[in-house]
């Protein structure tokens, strides 16, 4: 199999070093940054850079791109695609990117599928890509009714081959609601956290939970800009969820009740194991 | 230096193994639970089981139990501790701690030192305490005006034999605001964290972002009810400013305004980066 990763960042730079480390496609590079292609050409991470005209012989292009980037790079080069094979985005939100790019993809005989290789770090670029990123992740992806049986079977196992530890087959409305909750409300969460006016007094006087609760906010906000406007209605819901929640655990305190406080924080231990073991 | 902790829990048993571990003090124990006393002679946790009566023999009194059974019974057993000897507690609020009993202590001729060794789990009793707890904390102590400097640096010497990173020396009032943000409010947003209602769909779509808000949900919602509302006007004032924060976030994904937005990912991350840093 005949592999092509756009954009060789965090997400794309890690799928190629775990390709070639764990599965024997071969797998080629396109990057607009000429040190990224030249990092990755000596640490073996590619077979080789390539061009948009040599897409044509890919049996899978990986596209990994910001959101909005994306977009544009797949519906601006859907015929220059091998007509039959497959193209894939690595996107946090997958409703707005599928409805952009499914029908521009099968007009051309293109098959695509969204995908979200569920890892991360506090830090973006081809420099901190690592071989071993998606070791404990899961693959999720999101196909339509539109999607060829054959191609959720093949990035099945290829996202396994690769090294993934599970792969989830999702809808692109289930994947953007959950993920609304399990990724971007940390993040906004953790964002928020971090402007208290007590943040500079905190050296000496913080311990694990600190530390659990800030480390997101040190993100890319360009790439989450667009990931948090791309989902605004999952995540407006979550967010004012978490603050109607807030405000009750506000009132229990100001208000000295102890019965009703206990009550709150005994819900959310019970949540907690519960949620651990499903 | 005779030592004598009162109440083998988390807290307790992992400072009588370390003490054990770490320093040449000798190390004895009181706890209610029979079974507790059993294990923490099995594992040398301990030196000896004491009685109330043998306190009056000890240099310095650890007292490890949660914060309203801390004052009842420092308050209760004043006059049986040593004269010149050292009590300290180790509860995480340390105003109405320290207001609560300094002063009958002064009364019976015994020094009071409040303290917080900053470290837990998610588990407690002394079948979880460890000797390497506090291996990267840090020990905080709130000496008043009324504490002599020797009290201080004794416990001081003491906490870094035991094998705590750091000691360090603030007041009262400080360290009751600024741990209202670094450790109150992570619990409070923790447990509120869990209660969205996609809770239960998460598994397959969490990576380390959703682990880490949600940790310390986790929580012995007796002991942090209790620390909670002995807090209230810091904590109260905290969980406000998050609110804030959280709705100017909303505010802008619900606007799509992606320059607001961006504007307050930005700050969070540099003020997160300076955080690091301090």
């Amino acid at each position: 199999m005949k592999i092509c990763i756009v954009g060789l960042g965090l997400i794309g730079g890690s799928l190629a070093k775990a390709i070639k480390k764990n599965t024997h496609e071969s797998c080629f590079g396109i990057d607009i940054d000429r040190g990224t292609i030249a990092g990755a050409l000596a640490q073996e991470a590619i077979d080789g850079e390539m061009t948009i005209d040599d897409l044509a012989g890919c049996d899978v292009v990986i596209v990994g791109l910001h959101p909005e980037a994306t977009i544009k790079f797949i519906t601006e080069n859907a015929d220059k695609f091998k007509k039959g094979g497959i193209v894939l985005d690595t996107c946090g939100v997958k409703g707005e990117i599928v409805r952009a790019v499914e029908g521009v993809c099968i007009e051309n005989g293109v098959n695509f599928l969204g995908c979200h290789p569920m890892a991360g770090r506090e830090f973006s670029g081809f420099a901190y890509s690592v071989d071993n990123l998606f070791e404990k992740a899961s693959f999720i992806m999101t196909p339509t009714d539109r999607t060829p049986m054959r191609v959720v079977q093949e990035i099945s196992r290829l996202a396994y081959n690769i090294g993934f530890a599970k792969v989830v087959v999702s809808n692109v409305e289930e994947h953007d609601s959950v993920i609304a909750f399990t990724s971007q409300l940390a993040h906004v969460v953790s964002s928020s956290y971090v402007k208290s006016p007590s943040l500079l007094k905190q050296a000496g006087f913080s311990a694990g939970s600190f530390k659990d609760l800030t480390r997101v906010a040190k993100l890319n906000e360009d790439m989450w800009t667009e990931l948090f406007l791309m989902n605004r209605g999952p995540l407006v819901d979550e967010i004012e969820h978490i603050i109607a929640r807030l405000t009750e655990y506000r009132d229990a305190i100001a208000n000295n009740d102890a019965q009703r406080l206990h009550d709150l924080l005994k819900e959310g231990r019970e949540l907690k194991e519960l949620s651990n073991n499903s």
